[in-house]
Order: C-alpha cells, then structure tokens, then sequence
C-alpha cells in the first residue's frame, strides 16, 4: 500500500489517472484534466476533476482540522466512516446521496459523483433562495436513514456489528462533545463570538438549568446509541437545485440518538430564520423567505414522523417494539400507540439538540455562513441574540415544547427587541 | 492452540494438571485431585477441583445453553466477555468477585478463586437466612462498577473501546431481550408458569400499558449504552457468607442502561419477599425475614446513590457533566443537582427492569428457586400473583413511584387476596 499523500491539482491527474473508476467517467487524457480544489468545509480536501467526458468530485481526508491547522490532528480514518455511512444511506435512501465509485482507505479518499449544478443549501439560505422539495425530501431522508440504521429495523447482531464499527469514529465524536455540548458554555479557548454580544452571553451562561441541559443533551449524544446517526446534518451538509436534494459528508457518522440529526437540521432552519434580518436591504424583504423557512421546519418534522410512522408498520423487522405482543396480539392500536411514544422521545431530543446548536454556531468555534455574512455587526448581533434566546428556551423546556411551539416562539423572538 | 473440548471430571487433572496456575494452588499430584462438577446454572460447566494445598473453581462454558441442551447453540466467547468484565469488576470494586487464575480463550474455561464457605444468596433466601452486609457491599458494587464502566468516568475513546468490545456478546443480550422483554408478554414457545396461574395471566398479558412499558424497557436494554452492565445481576450471581459477599458470572457483560443491574437485583429482592409464604410453615413465622428483605431494598438504592454521588463529586474523570460548566463555573449546586436528576433517571429505569424481571421469572423460561422451591401449587400460586401484580405496577408507573413506594405497594399487596 502506497503511504498517505495529500493530493494537489498537480498530482492528482498522475496519481488518479490509472483508476478506471475516474478516468472513465472524466475521459480524455488525465494530463489534460481541469483539477480545482474548492473544500470549503473544516476538514477536507475537495476537488472537481472535469475532462472531456465529465467531472468526478474526490474527497480526500487531511490527518488535521483544515479550519485549525496541524496542531490540531485528526484520524484519516473519518473517511472510512463516510465511505460506510454514505453506503448505508444509499441503501437506506436511494438516490439522496452522491454515488460512490471508488473508495481508498489507505489514501483516506472518495471518489464520488460530481453534484451539478447544486449549490451548498446554506448559500440558498444566505440569497435567500427557496428550495420547496427540500422539506420532504429531508424528512424521508432523516425517517429512512435512521429507522434503517436502528434496532426497529435490525436484528441485535446486524445492529451491534455496525454499532461496533462506528464506535471507532471516536476522534471526530470527541468533536462534537466538546464543540456542541460544553465549549459554548463556558470560556471554553477555541471559543469566538461577535463583538458586542457578551450582555447576550453572559446570562446564557450563568444560567444553572441550561448548562444542565446542555450537560444532559451530551449525556444522550453520548449513551443514547439508538441509530446510525449522519452526524453533522446541517445546512452545509445539504447540496440542492431547484429539483433535487443530496445529502453529503456523513464524516461524523456515529450510533446515537434518533433526535440528533433532527434536532440539528432544525436548529440551522431556525438559525436561517433568525439571519434573514441581517440580509434584508429593507424591512420585511425577507418576510416570505422566513415563512418559507418555518414552513420547512414544519414539513422536515411531519414528513419525517409520518415516514417513520410507515417504516413502523410496513418495514419494523428488528427487535424492537416486536409484533409478537403487539399486532400480533392483535393490539394494532397498542402498536401505534407505541410508535407515537418513540416519536414522541425524539421530539424531545431533537429540542434539545436544537437548542445546543444554536447555541454553539453562535458561542462556539464553528459559526454559519447565515450569520457570518452579515458583515456590520450592530445587525449581526440582534439576529444572534434572538437565535441564542430561542436555543436557551428549546434546551431547557425540552419536555414541553411542540413543533408548533418552536416556530411560534421563532416569530415572536423576532418581533421583540432581543432580551 | 488445542480444539475446544468440554471437561469432565475425568480428563480435568490430566488437561489442566500441567498449569501452574492450577497446581500450586490445588497442590499435590494432579492424579490424586477430586474434581466435582457443581454447575447448577443455565449455561456452563462448574467444576471444583480439590487437592493437597487448597482448591479452584474451573468455569467452562459449553456451547449450547445447558438449561435447553444442544437444540440451542450459545457461542463460547462468552468466556471471554465474562473475564473481560470480571477483570473490570475487580478494578472497579477490588474485593468483590473471585480472583481469576487463568483463562483460556479457546477452551472457553476461566480459572477462579473457589469461594468456600460462600453460599448462593438465593439458598438463603429459601432457607430465611439473613445477611445483614448484602445491602450494603450490593450499593457499592453497583455503584462503583456502574460508574466506572461509564463516561463518567472514561473519556470518549475508552468507553467507545469497551462499548465495541462488548457488543459482540450479542449471543447472550439476545437471549436477555427475548426472554427477559418479549417472551413473558405472548405465549411464546420457551414459557411456562405453575398450571393454576392462568387467571392471573390472562389480563396481564392483555394490559396494553404493560405490554409496551415492557418493549420501552427493551429499547432502553438495547439502545441506552451508559456503561457496562453485569447483565445478570439476580441472586444466584451472588454468593455470600455471615460476612462476605461475591460477585459472580457476569457472561451476560454488555453496556446498557445504569438502571438494568440495579432494577435486575431489586426485582430478585422482591421475589424473595413474596416467596417467602411458600416457605412459613406457620403464618408469619417469615415475618422478620420479610422485613429484612425489604431494608436490604432499601439499603441497595440508597447506599448505591450515595456511592454514586461520591463518585460523582471525587471521580468524574469522564467526558459527562464536565466540571468545566459546574464546579469549575462556581456552581457545584449546579453538579449536584445534575447528579440528582441523573440518579432519578437511573431510578426510574430501574423501576421498569423490576418490573419485567419480577415476570419472566414466573412466566418465562428461566425461574428462581424462591418460587419453585415451593412445591404445592396452590401455596405457590398466590405468591406468583402477587409478584406479577407488583411487577406490573412497577413497570407501568416507573415514572411516578419512589422506592418507598414499592416496598410500600409490596406490604400492601401481601395483605390483601392476590388480584
């Protein structure tokens, strides 16, 4: 095996030009190959091969935090956690994830589909851009991916395997734990937040019953391994067009609550909601993009529990709420009763979670495009300070809340003056 | 290495007599050593191996579940999750389960420490002996090994080695999760009760609240990995003198919830306690031993949370509830609280387990002595009742009951006809 080398436009045409898995799909000569490097996430290199006959996207994990630099060092084998995650979500959700046509552990490397002409969602989010298959199309994805991945679906020995498997993926876990459930809450060093807004941050973390919650929140990330988790589902991780929907970088992959995903693709709705302030040229430009949004938020919940509602009754074939003493016991009635119950868990969960990333896009190390792009502060700030409201009521009223409450909370933070 | 070969009492010298870790202790020629198979439980071979200087305990396991026979298959390697969680236990707890001399992987077979005058803690409670230290050295196993095994106590990436470790014994959470969750609920194949039990069956079985509080007990046994679970913690796991206690045959060693060992053994308590009338011969003459009964339930849950809440305060190396937004934030008030409402937690789920355990024993496959020592059905019968009456409050309301409200309920249902 051939030692791990990160690529460069230069050497990826010599190193990749042998593969028939890219070179049939890019064509032509490899030393004539267009090769641009456009990773503009945290923790990768990315690059779009284009030839004569079409373009591949290889992703190549670097053995450090890209956003950080080498002194923060990371495994290369968080791309054996994409490769597999990305092959159980095709499995799972056929055609909601790149195709995959090459993958080498060793180089730490995907080959995947070039996605043209999608763009990043969160960029939509910025330009304000609606995308009205995006709520369905991520409610099926999140109902089929992690319904697949769970104990509903598998038998114990299926589900502990690839419990085993990703447990593995320990470095970038550790992420998460520190980055989404404590740095925020405390003057944790890799911190960062806008000038101007400590008086919003001061109180949020003096507050004794969110820093619980978020403490409890990290307690369920961690020990709640209920399903084969995407990880890091956030505006970023979504590709979009008008038409279609991809969800990538499943990098994060991990056994761990239903809620997680959901809760964290809610929070950057909701994140999305509260930026929108900041890039209106007048007041109220912005007003059906966030009615757009809210209602995305609504459609990303109903579509997933009316979707894992008929996973339940149609696909429920692991070990889990068994037939045997419900339908079978001819208590169909017991049975959905019982799935309302689990739907109900994750609901709570996801609050929680959307609560915790909220809060750490704004206190913590890793911000959003949404409200980075706001570039005068004094209009960044308030969009910020209603976003950490809203996160510190989720986390902590987690037990209570509905869906509808959330959003109805969303647009009367919005008509205050942030408190 | 040498093929996998059951021992018999016969070949053990001959096999064995070669080891030093077996002969220094056992002494003398191995020719003149008498071997004693005693294993009196469901799935392995118990020998005990006597000589000159002393004696040992050698443990093999078999590959078919001993209770059944070899119609049902159980894979060796339990041996080997048994030595790794023993050799947790004793780091975690030193004092508490049998030293091991040797293991042997292939041959499935664990030498130990032959605890002699030890009894089965079960046997006592047949023959109303009492051990006043049980409740005590219980909590603190509980505690100390349940803490240890957590990410309380272990940083991201231990626990996530010994979560993966463990989550090959999928053989044996298998049997837990069938027999234990889904078996006693529907007439299942493996079942039997004492003939006469029907009537109380019948609703029991019919009780929509019951059946799915059992499968949320389930999805809890299998999806919340908080740390390493003895997995059969009842009491024939424990063996005890007027002044010791041990811990042993922890094969079924898999990470689950804090609250399985614990409501697994307070379930076996409150066995006992309804058990007990099948062994007065005249009325009340079990009276004390009733209350001892229920002052050992007791001291379990509370010496078990203050240990837990000492661990907490002077132990918590783990990566949950980080003293960095607690104690270090100048709010230990904060940390204790946290505590609190993670020990209800554990409390609650406890409740559910005891619920469950308190069936299966009477409806399912695998009984206690308690009860079976019980040889006139219709002394028999009552007790069985009243054990499912309290099993089924237990399991339905864990939300809402306290400790003293079990004990309380487990007074108040032995005085009335069983229902």
């Amino acid at each position: 095996m051939t030692a791990y080398e990160p690529l460069t436009p230069l050497t990826l045409p010599h190193r990749l030009g042998g593969l028939d898995a890219v070179a049939s799909r890019v064509g032509g000569d490899p030393a004539s190959w267009s090769v641009e490097e456009v990773g503009d996430g945290n923790l990768n290199l990315v690059f779009i091969v284009r030839g004569a006959a079409g373009s591949v996207i290889v992703k190549q994990a670097l053995p450090y935090v890209r956003l950080v630099g080498d002194s923060w060092p990371l495994p290369l084998n968080r791309s054996f956690f994409e490769f597999h995650a990305l092959s159980r979500h095709a499995r799972h959700d056929p055609g909601r994830v790149p195709d995959i046509f090459h993958f080498d552990e060793g180089q730490a490397l995907i080959v995947m589909r070039h996605l043209t002409p999608h763009v990043i969602f969160r960029k939509s989010v910025v330009n304000g851009k609606v995308h009205p298959k995006l709520g369905r199309d991520m409610g099926l994805f999140l109902a089929r991916t992690l319904f697949g991945g769970s104990a509903l679906a598998l038998d114990g020995t299926a589900m502990r395997k690839d419990l085993a498997l990703f447990a593995e993926n320990t470095a970038l876990s550790d992420i998460t734990e520190n980055l989404v459930f404590s740095d925020p809450y405390f003057p944790a060093k890799l911190n960062r937040h806008t000038p101007g807004l400590e008086p919003f941050i001061a109180p949020l973390r003096a507050d004794r019953a969110l820093r619980i919650a978020a403490q409890e929140m990290k307690h369920a990330f961690v020990s709640k391994t209920e399903t084969l988790v995407h990880g890091d589902l956030h505006s970023g991780s979504i590709m979009v067009t008008a038409e279609d929907t991809q969800v990538i970088d499943p990098e994060f992959a991990m056994y761990g609550p239903f809620g997680f995903d959901v809760g964290m693709l809610l929070a950057n709705i909701l994140l999305a909601f509260f930026a929108q302030a900041g890039h209106e040229t007048r007041d109220g430009e912005r007003d059906a993009y966030r009615a757009w949004l809210l209602e995305t938020f609504h459609d990303i919940w109903t579509v997933f529990a009316a979707e894992f509602r008929l996973l339940w009754r149609t696909a429920r074939t692991g070990i889990l709420y068994e037939a045997s003493v419900l339908e079978n016991a001819a208590d169909t009635d017991g049975s959905d009763a019982a799935c309302a119950r689990v739907l109900a868990g994750i609901w709570r969960d996801a609050t929680g979670f959307i609560g915790v990333e909220m809060h750490r896009r704004i206190l913590g190390l890793a911000h959003v495009e949404d409200l980075e792009a706001i570039s005068d502060p004094a209009r960044r700030i308030p969009c910020e300070a209603r976003a950490l409201a809203l996160g510190r009521i989720a986390a902590v009223e987690r037990m209570s809340l509905s869906p509808s409450d959330i959003t109805d909370l969303a647009r009367s933070i919005l008509q205050r003056p942030p408190a």
